[in-house]
């Protein structure tokens, strides 16, 4: 089979992939408290209106604004307390003219009031008489119902990821239960008659599988849940009999190959027997991961990652990722910001392919500056060595230290 | 209790807490496999190197570089192919001066071969021999024995957080377990007569607790484990009782107040009883979150967090996070990478104080821009609405429209 009759660009190829797949209809009602890292499978609104009472925002004195007006320090206007707003119960009086009330923060105001005066700019002067030394406007110093989140508002809508704001969201809005996307299952496949297992023995010429175990990790981190097939020598028709119990099995596939190209090769053929429409791109303009495939089988993704360990990492980064945050529902899909950085060192570049380099990204007074970790792709620990990924985008032949570049972390 | 008597800047209020705290000494042996996120405990290392053996990095011919010298299209080289080297075997033989052997990539080279030619750059010409049409120099498309990591070597040191590439790197070692960080198990308590739990039925002038779940979602985040005590009225015997025995079950304690100030004052009270030396800081020159109180007692850290939800989240992630961080051992606490963005709106800020505004981060051609979401601080869903916080820095006067300024994603 020829490979790479023609090389894709990485956005072209992630847009061919990601405009033939649809969200994964599956969703699921969990515990709110659950949810952290989850994504939202519907809009969420709330029934009542936040805060569902008026409520200070000072300790002080809960007036009509009215009474107010023209007080001063030298010319106090002098109003009468009928009382204490207890925290956490309603007031049981309202003011009426010439009145007020003894409020703290968060307290409930009473009915007709519409401003608090702040402490400070009062004076206990004896008996149940208050002077206050500062005017109000209506609504000051207080929050009013529905300020923050109005009855029947959309809260969190269709699509996001829940952070520990929206946790607390929503226990402020007692939903305890919301519905989320079902983490999709992807199917991991390692094939290489090199690879064994981790904990197997090593003998002469073979190496340890580290890709079903960085991917499992990446999967895991971007809400998928991973399930490993193992390792199996290049003989097709293993590896297209374990395909396609996974493809069964699971929501998504990744296949990575043994490093020789005969192996690539055997992985492309076992991905268009799988099923239909198959191949949709065979090489992607990239380094490190050019033999990359992408491919849909039966309305399931199957992508064939390089056998590398880097260049796995890296193109599941770029195609993985987000086909899990689009079968998840995710609208802010490969929404991973970028930060620029001065250069430390020249990067040379093949003009025409996007290159991505590991760099170690330092913070210094005038901003971030990256420097470059040059390595053979296949050196998993210079990774490990790295806190983030320099971009060269295609049109550059190579990027010049003192630069600003594009810079991605690595998390 | 005079209240505030001086504020602390946050840098200097963070310093004095840290300074006081040392590394949780617990640590735990954990399968690799489940190491995501957790930080390391003690340094890692290699038995052996990798690669073990010397690899290809291309598909071709291994041979002594000196008999490809001088090499090229119209004067070629002539090998003896003595044989084809298997993947995930030893060769079985050694190449002699004038013999070559097929090799793919990932295969261990030979005995006595020294480096690959691609196989773009040979021919073969009948019978065992092979044409070379292009010298290489010692060590070319080969990775030498010990070139991603030397025997003996540190691959991971102390105090890291595992990622995927360390996963992935610990795998092609071997290495099945690590010893990591215990997480820290971290109380929280709220308190305020106003507060009920997020189930129950809200009656006039009640809120429902926010922060106990907030900040858990914080701590999971983090690597903490959250154990949740409740809520509590202002009664500072029940707050003292309830406080006591969480600071027994727990490596560290959050508590956060009631609204009001006379709640603030009464957690103020509790903590100073709890043990010594007690509260290092109360209250902290920033916006939101003036109230913070930082103690240790009893050789825990406990937080007293101010009671409304955007405060509370916000001081957390400025004294909470990197409190857990420096628990686990990490070796870079907080650092929370930031992004400079063009502001649209002017801030209005007092100088001399630090403030935190919610805002939304938005990349454009130029690079970032943000748009800060004004809102009142306990309005918990101007975080739900926000994507980062904008820092105006203590000595500023505000930020103008069009300045440059610091922005850190919320998470």
């Amino acid at each position: 089979m020829p490979e790479f009759l023609k090389l894709i660009p990485v956005k072209q190829a992630l847009q061919i992939l990601l405009s033939q797949i649809q969200v994964n209809a599956i969703a699921e009602r969990i515990d709110t408290l659950t949810a952290l890292g989850r994504v939202t499978a519907e809009s969420i609104r709330s029934s009542l209106p936040l805060p569902p009472f008026p409520r200070s925002t000072v300790d002080g004195y809960a007036v009509r604004a009215a009474d107010t007006f023209g007080a001063s320090e030298s010319l106090p206007a002098y109003l009468r307390v009928i009382g204490e707003i207890q925290m956490g119960s309603s007031p049981g009086f309202a003011i009426n003219p010439g009145e007020t009330g003894l409020i703290h923060t968060g307290g409930m105001l009473p009915e007709s009031s519409n401003a608090v005066v702040m402490i400070e700019y009062t004076q206990p002067v004896g008996g149940d008489t208050v002077e206050i030394l500062h005017s109000v406007a209506v609504g000051e110093n207080i929050i009013k119902v529905g300020e923050d989140v109005q009855a029947g508002q959309e809260v969190i809508p269709y699509g996001v990821r829940i952070r520990p704001a929206e946790i607390g969201g929503l226990a402020a809005l007692g939903i305890l239960e919301i519905v989320v996307a079902k983490k999709p299952i992807v199917g991991i496949i390692s094939s290489g008659d090199e690879i064994i297992s981790p904990d197997g023995k090593l003998l002469p010429g073979q190496v340890r599988d580290v890709n079903s175990y960085s991917l499992s990790a990446l999967l895991d981190q971007t809400g998928a849940i991973p399930k490993r097939y193992g390792v199996f020598p290049d003989q097709e028709d293993t590896i297209h009999s374990i395909c396609s119990r996974a493809l069964d099995e699971c929501d998504m596939l990744v296949i990575t190959a043994g490093s020789s190209a005969s192996a690539r090769d055997l992985t492309a053929r076992v991905i268009i027997k799988l099923g239909s429409p198959g191949v949709l791109v065979h090489g992607v303009n990239i380094k490190p991961g050019k033999p990359t495939i992408l491919a849909i089988c039966n309305d399931k993704v199957v992508i064939g990652l390089p056998g590398n360990p880097v260049s796995a990492l890296v193109i599941a980064g770029l195609f993985v990722v987000p086909v899990v945050e689009t079968l998840l529902g995710l609208t802010k899909v490969g929404f991973h910001p970028k930060f620029w950085a001065r250069l430390t060192t020249n990067i040379p570049s093949q003009a025409g392919r996007e290159d991505w380099v590991a760099a170690s990204l330092i913070i210094d007074n005038e901003g971030y500056q990256v420097d470059p970790i040059f390595s053979k792709s296949n050196l998993i620990f210079s990774l490990v060595r790295a806190n983030s990924m320099v971009r060269v985008p295609a049109d550059a032949t190579g990027l010049s230290a003192g630069e600003r570049v594009e810079v991605y972390l690595l998390t």
